[in-house]
């Protein structure tokens, strides 16, 4: 059996040692990629995000206990910044989540979060792939959510479960713009805690603003993820939505706009290689004379690109 | 007096408003970049990075006094992780850092971070111009450096600060490859502390593993930033190394590759707005095909690119 095949069977060694290559950008990666490709779109993905503290993790790990129950098989992508000062991605490697790794049936894989261009971005689109051509009926991705491109990343999902708790301040108003309107459903986590009925107020009130409400309104739901409780409602939630944007054809669009996203990086990143080597020498001679301050850098890139 | 005037003149608000035109990533602001560019080149630009909770800022409040002591004008940037939660900087508005705004001849900005191309990485590279044609003797560039980029970021400083504290293990050995390698100076803050002379040590040994260690090999200072202990060693060591690396040339390679470096993020800029909008209708089209899964995107990007 070759990769491929131990991959399409759901092989776990196979998967982590792809998704590796596809990490470190090898050619070898993309072959891979290629002949998978035909067997992917069967996993429902689900990305979970929200401020630091908010439990996303204890959300994820109770979520995955939930799908197994059923019997479903299930993969997880958590995305972290990565620390340069420790090598490692910043939250270490998921110790809260490793009573789920003895399960045949999950699959988690940490990865570290990259906003350049080419970088870990397009890496966590791809794991996605990988995870389901080998079969996971679910993939649950989360994001620790400090950097707008962590925010972005969590877009590969095909519902976005947006995590909140309260007792923060004014935590609607706070959020950036253009964060809200990433929720396909609302989790008020933390429930027992004062202030969780004015939470699912605010929420409520920042979704009537949405001019996309008489199409969707996301659902807002109350958990206390320590204890499991919300969990049950958040799974049949995550179904009804999943069918609602399927039927309603967000789902379609979602895919689309994700497809002609990550075309557009795969474009960038192939052309952008083969520019900068053919701009090689041009660079060479004019840094000369932005250094003399003959020339400003800005003048000087509108130059080389106009021959 | 028009703005180019008034920044060159060194005033506070017009500073401050051409790097809000650069975040913006307004054609203004490249007009008037293209007007001040010649002016800059005179300061000394220093940046500050290290793991969270080394004490960065507190050496950065330092410093900045130190310099004003000698009546030097500085400026400050600080670059934190952004968060989509609060619509603001990670760290706040550098609360630790208000006694210094005060002083009309300090200048202190706090920019976000983004790992994307044209994003923020290229709005700090603009803001350290504005501070250099603004008369600015010192700009200080302090990062949190919890991310690969911020750490890149750092490069556009002549001489990079990297701070460490002792008692986090073996805290050399676990930090990522190539990231000691960007120390000009070597900073062992909260130095009162048990374990500072075993890091000297291992700083030492990692330093001797260096192939540059003949040319230059970076001093390392015990500072306690919180009492200014060391502070003044650190003025005057980075007045040493800043003409070290100016006799030995390593300055003049430093400033060159950074404007080479510069030169293709802008060059990569201008070109992807026209390759996308040139591509855009053939990304429609063949993103129907892939989601019929009759082409992969990885085949899908060559082909478009081919024609």
């Amino acid at each position: 059996m070759n990769i491929v095949q131990r991959i399409l069977k759901g092989e776990k060694r196979s998967i982590a040692r792809l998704i590796t290559l596809i990490e470190e950008q090898s050619t070898e990666a993309t072959d891979i990629l290629k002949q998978i490709y035909r067997f992917t779109g069967n996993a429902v993905t689900i990305g979970i995000t929200g401020p630091p503290g908010a439990g996303k993790s204890s959300i994820v790990n109770q979520l995955a206990k939930k799908f197994r129950d059923k019997n479903k098989k299930v993969g997880i992508i958590a995305i972290d910044p990565t620390s340069p000062f420790t090598g490692g991605a910043i939250l270490g490697d998921r110790i809260r989540m490793q009573d789920l790794t003895l399960d045949e049936d999950i699959y988690i894989r940490s990865m570290g979060s990259r906003g350049a261009l080419g970088g870990l971005s397009r890496a966590s689109y791809d794991a996605v792939k990988v995870l389901d051509a080998a079969g996971m009926d679910y993939i649950i991705i989360e994001t620790v959510g400090v950097g707008q491109s962590e925010v972005d990343i969590i877009k590969l999902a095909d519902i976005v479960a947006l995590v909140l708790i309260p007792g923060m301040g004014d935590e609607v108003q706070a959020i950036k713009a253009g964060v809200m309107e990433i929720g396909d459903i609302f989790l008020v986590n933390k429930s027992d805690r004062d202030g969780s009925d004015r939470l699912v107020t605010e929420i409520e009130m920042n979704l009537d603003l949405n001019p996309n409400k008489n199409v969707f309104k996301p659902p807002i739901i109350k958990t206390v993820a320590v204890t499991g409780e919300g969990i049950g409602e958040l799974d049949e939630t995550i179904n009804q939505v999943y069918k609602q944007l399927m039927d309603n054809g967000m789902l379609f669009n979602k895919r689309k706009e994700r497809i002609e996203q990550e075309l557009q990086e795969l474009i960038r990143e192939i052309h952008l290689k083969k520019i900068i080597t053919a701009f090689s020498a041009k660079i060479e001679t004019i840094t000369d004379k932005i250094l003399k301050k003959e020339i400003d850098p800005y003048s000087a890139a509108n130059t080389i690109l106009e021959k």
